[in-house]
């Protein structure tokens, strides 16, 4: 089952404690649809500007994503500038040149619209909606968000949120949009907004998912080198959907599952600048890692 | 197997997002013997003033605390006063009134110094290893201490550490005792310094323990109310010690089961203030939460 998934592609500046990279690829739909493709077909919506290399496209199309969805349009690629601390869970944005972005209008190619499986990175919630108003019959959506939408666009983003299935977003923006400060009571607020499925990103703590009957916490991989965390998050997407679509099945028992894939790539992918990991990693690898995921939280019962 | 366990008893005062407390019982050596006498009799060493009520006392007699170790000295009890924001990971010490504690000498009874597990609570490092000196044969030593001693008594703490088996330390004191951000990075320099077990308490999002072999993460159990965070790290060392001497076991196996004891004891001492939770917990409920920690962090394998 191949994945649908919009959103940015981007030149990244990036200066983290350990070093710093000028102009590579990134933006989330980049991220998404590399990781995702370690486990499923993805079609890729998205626009770049006249200066976007071929070689990244060409890269792309080594890792089975169709590119039929990508735009080119006149002027610039999105470029997104900036740093990290020691802590590296919080970027400091520089500098944010939209460009060809700034005018994004999704449209699916004719072969789109019967996904089953989508994702819609993080973009106004409003272009979201429309890409799913495309698809004939989506059946398992998910959806990222930021603070910028859920301040900005609240009204258009509670109206998208109504059609999906599965919301992926960091603890600071569950706290945002339940307007509660308690992780337990905000994932229940949100529970009521649409999505059946809500999945917290923490970062270098790992990600909780909450579901009306059950909650799961997998911690992240704990890992001596992090390079640079930019794309963590939507590698996380990527490895999650990618295998629940490579399965077909939302059961709890294959979400959590997921979740430990998510949570894999993104240990893979903060080890390089931008997606350097990922051109050299196989999926022997991705497994490996899943199985020390296995043997980092396993703990034995009592009587 | 009875345990050990050195360190403070006092009285707090607390103002959380939910409420306040006045001049309740606290300490670390109060709240560490409240959560370890669920599984093991406590052998208790610590300092009051004459103000300190024979209640308290009595409460943790009816726990199977045995108080021989206790001395009531000439003057006022410990007095701590801090602060939570809705952030309650971090307290802020509004006022520290040490008096009776400032001379705290601790010496052993004669029926003490056998024990074969022993809490070295979050004291002076020179009082830790005095009381470590005092014990014939020590078995299993766990240590606590913060970045007012990692600072200012570094050397005595280095000392104490060459005798200590397992170190339960939040992670900015990790950063700070190994002076390297990166936590893995940081656990294995700690892990030169004399523990050959080290356990990162990282409040809401759980504890990370790192043997040279391994590396266990659990997640926090995730609540609807929490009240107080003061007590929790205590709680924590309390149920994992209390596990560990219980069985009388130190096995990788053992420690990880014994990791989500303390975390139990951490996550139901939240939910009152002072020691309210523990007064009317009893073991099934332990045992109950201990299930839910199973299911919390399960996931299956994959082929």
């Amino acid at each position: 089952m191949s994945i649908l998934a919009v959103g940015s592609m981007a030149f990244d500046s990036v200066e983290t404690p350990f070093g710093k990279a000028d102009e590579v690829l990134g933006g989330s739909a980049t991220y998404f649809s590399t990781a995702a493709s370690f486990f499923t077909a993805v079609d890729l919506v998205a626009v770049v500007g006249e200066d976007f290399p071929q070689e990244h496209i060409d890269f792309l199309h080594q890792r089975g994503v169709n590119t039929d969805g990508l735009t080119r349009s006149t002027g610039e690629t999105f470029r997104w500038k900036g740093s990290y601390s020691y802590d590296l869970n919080e970027a400091t944005t520089l500098d944010t040149q939209l460009n060809v972005f700034a005018a994004f209008d999704p449209r699916l190619p004719e072969n789109y619209r019967n996904a089953k499986y989508v994702f819609l990175g993080n973009i106004d919630p409003t272009l979201q909606l429309k890409v799913l108003q495309q698809v004939v019959r989506p059946q398992v959506v998910a959806c990222d968000t930021m603070n910028f939408w859920i301040s900005g666009k609240r009204e258009a983003l509670l109206e998208t949120l109504k059609y999906v299935d599965i919301l992926l977003i960091n603890e600071a923006e569950v706290r945002q949009l339940a307007n509660e400060p308690n992780m337990v009571k905000a994932a229940r607020k949100v529970l009521e907004m649409g999505p059946k499925t809500l999945v917290v990103k923490q970062g270098e703590y790992g990600a909780v998912m909450f579901t009306p009957g059950a909650v799961f916490a997998a911690p992240a991989y704990p890992l001596e080198a992090v390079f640079d965390p930019t794309g963590a998050g939507d590698s996380f997407a990527g490895g999650f959907m990618g295998y629940l679509s490579s399965v077909d099945n939302v059961s709890d028992e294959a979400m959590r599952q997921a979740i430990i894939f998510g949570s894999v790539m993104a240990s893979f992918n903060v080890e390089e600048f931008s997606l350097g990991r990922m051109r050299t990693l196989d999926i022997s690898q991705v497994r490996d890692r899943y199985r020390k995921f296995q043997l980092l939280t396993e703990f034995k019962g009592v009587d």
